[in-house]
């Protein structure tokens, strides 16, 4: 029950993390500069820096003056030392990367899900496009639209289509590789890369929401994701934000402000089956019924965004997805709401990260292949 | 930046820290007892012991039989060395409790706020009673119905009263005692009390929420309060259960199912002015506008329920609170709910705790009088 003392390999993993981590931010860099960022002694980071070389993890180039304006050997990640799958199934299509340890890309392929095609070629074809053979991939990580349960379950997905894939693609992959597959939920990779590339800087807690044609949300306490008792934190498309019922049960917040529910509520209204786009000019065109729909569009998300700041007291809100596109003012609507219904300030921060899961995947599967490389 | 090996004083407190942990749960124990309990060694257990009977925090007794059949010296926390003062500000009367590192209560004293007493008085008054030296104080803990600001404000309390109450009673403390004083929010020192006494089991997270005056809630995380941004989380008496607009603004739920709400609710559907007590009467002989408001309350709690273990995902919720009392099937008739509108289990578990938040107090300030003890 008391603390064991392997201090040391605690000391000697966390060095090494450390170096990785500087020339993986950094760059090359030569042994001399990397003990004065990291302020500790040349030998140390010398020894640490060997170990690493031996292993092939870093590699030693050419000669260059170094920030003290001496000549040194310059190191770097050896960026070919392996590589990362990512598969995001989060969005109408699948999209497939093959990205080295710099977060380079190696391949990059998109598939519909309406056309079928096989699990075999669609692997196949992106290997081959990455020019990278398949025991060099370290680790694979899936962007799942849904609740990845503790027991290899996926389900609470927005599509029945999408569950059903996961599966049979899961398997297969499972037999094609031998490294470890890590399966996450897509909203929660969404907001691992919006912190990792645009708001490092906040040091609090984080809370991530995205109206697509699902809507999902992710909590980050202190800079670590918190994905609750079986790992459905987030789940806000089901909350009921009203408790007006429609035949039996309560709507949800997904089924109220999602692409669909918006479309389906427009129609209900007009009778006319309309695309996002028509929906779109219609209330650049101020179209009344569009107009309203889209107030209450806004005041729904607004009330429930209030809601969840009340509850876990995150300042900072960061809101993601194509509904966002239907008004370049919604940002603006939504903050302006949230002001008047949230007990604390809250500020709403619109995403501008292009494929936010799939850049989720790359960035966690590096930081995994890093955790594991380091023993 | 890198790890410093500081971890030998580490391991000393926290062997110290788990003996007095032993001693405090299980009652007074010989050092072979203690060794094999703890599953470390007798001269390491010996060591710590007789540093902690030098600063008189542990005394011998008489020796007895221990549990490995042998004559043992016993040793057990002196619990009189030093006190607790706790402050409930909680509750339509304040609490104060003197208690000592074993929890035994050395005296107790309750005040209306009505009535108007003068904080010199108070505080003489439960001194007295306790007939513990002012110097013996250690940690003085205060509950406090609102948010407690990360800059010594007092805020988002529910009634105006207590947060002038607070700020003078604070002043007067500060002067009086050398000790530290930590305020925390009233919901959440009532959480830590219902994981101390009645939850150690629940390993995961866990919620609370309650009803009463006010309706406030708290979130554990791994068996740590989480307290949010500006130490406002769970401040769910703000959330607005549903759109419908009053005149102006949105009703909280807190304006919607509290003891006063209910009791105006019920005022202006029959323009009679009752206590709780009465309406849980009309509730017993089934009057049907007592009733209808009855399933109203139970639907908003429920939805607010399910929406928030939807966001958090987590499964152990405890209600707690006078309004849960104006019904036997309360907890029953939200559980049924819950069950309907959650996406996932949501397990209700109704508080038996009696004055929770002071009890919260007793325990915080006997962890923390532990923690400032070793060093």
């Amino acid at each position: 029950m008391l603390l064991s003392a392997n201090t040391q390999i605690d000391v000697k993993i966390n060095n090494q993390k450390l170096i990785i981590e500087y020339l993986l931010s950094k760059g090359p860099a030569s042994r001399a500069d990397i003990a004065k960022a990291l302020n500790t002694s040349k030998p140390t980071i010398s020894k640490n820096v060997d170990e690493l070389i031996r292993q092939n993890i870093i590699v030693e180039l050419g000669k260059a003056d170094n920030q003290l304006g001496k000549k040194g050997t310059f190191i770097d990640i050896n960026k070919e030392y392996g590589y990362i799958l990512s598969i995001d199934l989060s969005k109408n299509s699948m999209r497939l990367s093959v990205n080295n340890l710099t977060g380079e890309t190696k391949g990059f392929q998109k598939y519909s899900y309406n056309i079928d095609i096989e699990d075999e070629h669609i692997l196949r074809s992106i290997m081959d496009l990455s020019k990278v053979s398949k025991d060099l991939i370290l680790k694979i990580i899936i962007a799942y639209p849904g609740v990845v349960g503790h027991n290899g379950q996926y389900y609470l997905s927005n599509l029945k289509q999408k569950e059903v894939k996961m599966k049979g693609f899961l398997d297969y992959i499972k037999c094609q590789f031998n490294c470890e597959i890590i399966v996450k939920n897509d909203i929660n990779l969404a907001l691992i890369a919006e912190k990792a590339y645009n708001h490092q800087i906040i040091k609090g807690n984080l809370y991530y929401i995205s109206f697509e044609t699902g809507v999902g949300s992710g909590i980050m306490i202190n800079g670590q994701l918190y994905e609750g008792d079986r790992n459905a934190a987030g789940e806000v498309g089901f909350i009921i934000p009203s408790q007006i019922k429609t035949t039996t049960t309560y709507k949800t917040l997904e089924e109220l402000v999602s692409i669909n529910a918006i479309l389906e509520r427009y129609k209900s209204l007009t009778d006319d089956e309309i695309s996002i786009e028509t929906f779109k000019k219609k209330l650049l065109k101020k179209e009344e019924i569009a107009q309203r729909l889209y107030h209450e569009i806004v005041e729904t998300i607004s009330i429930a965004i209030s809601n969840v700041t009340a509850i876990l007291d995150i300042e900072n809100v960061i809101i993601a997805g194509a509904v966002l596109n239907i008004n370049p003012s919604m940002a603006m609507d939504i903050q302006a709401l949230v002001n008047q219904t949230s007990p604390l300030k809250a500020e709403i921060i619109k995403s501008e990260l292009e494929q936010p899961a799939l850049k989720g995947c790359i960035y966690l599967g590096t930081q995994e292949v890093i955790k594991s490389l380091i023993k």
